[in-house]
């Protein structure tokens, strides 16, 4: 096959599993302008597949990075009204939203971290109405990857550029498993098993989980009753197209009780947050919140996080995604919580997803508190899954079952 | 000089010159992704000129392309109003504005020329609050052009990409006054002459132009009581900022009594209007009106232009320029109105500019049309200017006076 062909086939794959497009409707795109090459493809595949509309919104992350080196915290921390009002028209339209996720991990490496995080707070609190809405599937969403130079050239330094883009569009293929075959017909069977697995853990409705391994981590999570396990699949609240909202994917995941998580957990990745690089961070939970952390590189980045937003200091996300995953095997670090967030098990600072919960999206911000589902401005992954990582699921009779046994399923 | 030292201080001279960036003021800039490596520099420019932030609106003329094939003319005519919103958000907060027009001026050349008008119109209508201030330099603006493949290649067919582009390149670099020397005293000696070429015509106060030559133009023109001949140099409404709203600029140009142009003009050029070509082509002129036309080659799209718009059938625009000028000297269409209108006398169909008539810009449109200032959505300028043509001033007291001889000044 041709890269021209896979590039086609991933197109597709985006378009008719990841969106699952439908006839007339329109289709948002963000993108880095370095990932033009393959918008056209992909925004060809929309309008072939029925799309009315495909509206661009480009990024150029060498512009960003001026507009942080340059402006002042003021400037970058304002969000002119319009530009909310634009993402608010199409998504009341029932617009599809492709995001292409493809930033340099070091951009932000040199700059003021009280600056980035007031930034990001800011853009948090503008879009939230629009995060909320898409985040309970209100609309089709989809967050893919594509190679850029500077991203390619970071997980593959010792290639040029052109062989470290090629090394990363490789992977990237595989693991959204394009190539010889059928990708469609590899997707559908990719998706019942992880629904299968996530059926399972629906039925047994856990009240705790309790995370184990070597290097420290010994954390006990707490479930909320009417807990949902979600995996690859999602359901569009108006219309109920099935859509797969992140390419790859291979986490099966849900919303902690997060005023009910107790213990430690050590990372096992490094994480980057808002393009500069948090590791081998330790964070101490009491009744559901961050009471203590310890980071040996990257603490202040943490700390201007839970500064920014208090609410980031409580989960939203408890994911399980066996250690021997094709992103895993693959061995590489992304520096990208897309591919990362799939290598491992993972859970994330700040909100949760409304849909991991009967009811949720019906529910409003004090609803999902009352609840036990965190409401916050930032949701950030971070990978806690070792080798040797074991996790015990324990039911409402106090009956112990093995879930993770050595970074696997153990089911 | 190295080409990145000449592409320095042509984004100098962009942001000191033309746009006359002020300290903590913003900038919007409109670019197609393709020219992104000069954005950089220029938008870098402004940030140690003073600005506070600089905002990006990207183009990509393939998705544009791609949206005029496959999306109705219901969809391409359909203008959201958040994005009219942002435009006047940043107007009304005295940003400085800079569109870089680098078009494939053939890119459109298979798309139904009804749809391209309908979205022209729409698009007029839309944004007519904000052209018509900006027409009006109640902000400071600027368009200029930076190659792309497409563009160079359809002005240089013989040589390949690379090529192309370096040698649009230079010819921008020499048209623009970029090169040894000082550049910005280049341009102040360059404006000084311009402007004492227009302090000439408004001390004359011509009551008519009549043009004619050898391919059949004679066209007599009434200029409107109280005309103001401008030429390189405005002045910014709020806060009289000088600024130079073309580069390069070789023009001194006014508006003509819209409903006084009598006689026979021939284009000179061929016109690129929605990215189609319309060449060889005469307007019959009765009390303003174009009552009659022919065009060996677009006819269908000029037809289009006045079927969309009535009052692009009036003039709007009265320039006059060198046959001779640095531009015009270089022997080369550059099917870009920027590099061509400053190749030969020009007449615009539609909109006039209200800073051409004394007390203007306080106009209403109503005020405007009856001091027969022409407003319209479409402003277009075409080519008259060859090589023998003639201009003779006539005042009020009926004294002739030669203006243009063998297509050059006569004073």
């Amino acid at each position: 096959m041709t890269f021209e062909e896979k590039l086609q086939q991933y197109a597709d794959v985006v378009v008719r599993i990841g969106l699952n497009i439908q006839k007339d409707q329109e289709l948002v795109i963000n993108a880095p302008i370095e990932t033009a090459d393959f918008v056209h493809v992909v925004s060809e595949a929309a309008y072939r597949a029925g799309a009315k509309d495909v509206i661009l919104n480009w990024d150029d992350e060498i512009c960003r990075k001026q507009r942080f080196t340059y402006a002042s915290e003021k400037t970058v921390s304002e969000i002119p009204q319009p530009l909310v009002d634009m993402k608010m028209f199409y998504l009341s339209r029932g617009a599809a939203f492709l995001s292409i996720h493809a930033e340099n991990p070091t951009l932000m490496a040199d700059i003021d971290p009280q600056k980035l995080g007031a930034a990001a707070g800011a853009k948090g609190k503008a879009f939230k109405e629009f995060s909320d809405k898409l985040g309970a599937n209100e609309n089709v969403w989809c967050v893919i990857s594509v190679p850029t130079a500077a991203w390619a050239q970071q997980i593959f330094p010792n290639k040029d550029v052109e062989q470290a883009k090629e090394a990363l569009w490789n992977v990237i293929f595989d693991t959204t498993r394009i190539g010889e075959g059928d990708p469609m017909e590899k997707w559908h069977a990719h998706m019942n098993d992880l629904t299968s697995r996530s059926a399972f853990l629906n039925e047994k409705q856990f009240v705790k989980l309790h995370y184990t391994n070597s290097i420290g981590t010994d954390l006990e999570v707490t479930l909320p009753e009417h807990h949902i396990w979600a995996g690859a699949l999602e359901k569009c609240l108006n219309g109920g197209t099935v859509f797969v909202p992140n390419m790859p994917t291979e986490e099966v995941f849900t919303a902690p009780n997060c005023d009910a998580v107790n213990g430690v957990v050590k990372s096992a990745l490094p994480l980057i947050y808002n393009g500069k690089r948090i590791d081998k961070f330790s964070l101490t939970f009491k009744n559901g919140r961050v009471v203590d952390f310890s980071a040996e590189e990257g603490y202040d980045v943490l700390a201007a996080m839970f500064e920014n937003d208090e609410r980031a200091r409580y989960l939203g996300e408890v994911a399980l995604v066996p250690y021997h995953s094709p992103i895993s095997q693959s061995g590489i670090l992304f520096y990208n919580t897309l591919f990362d967030e799939n290598a491992a098990c993972h859970l994330a600072f700040g909100s949760s997803y409304p849909t991991c919960m009967q009811g949720g999206t019906d529910m409003n911000d004090e609803q999902l508190l009352a609840h036990h589902m965190n409401v916050a401005i930032t949701h950030e992954d971070f990978m806690v899954g070792t080798p040797d990582l074991n996790i015990v699921g324990i039911d409402a009779e106090g009956n112990e079952t093995k879930i993770f046994e050595n970074g696997d399923w153990a089911f």
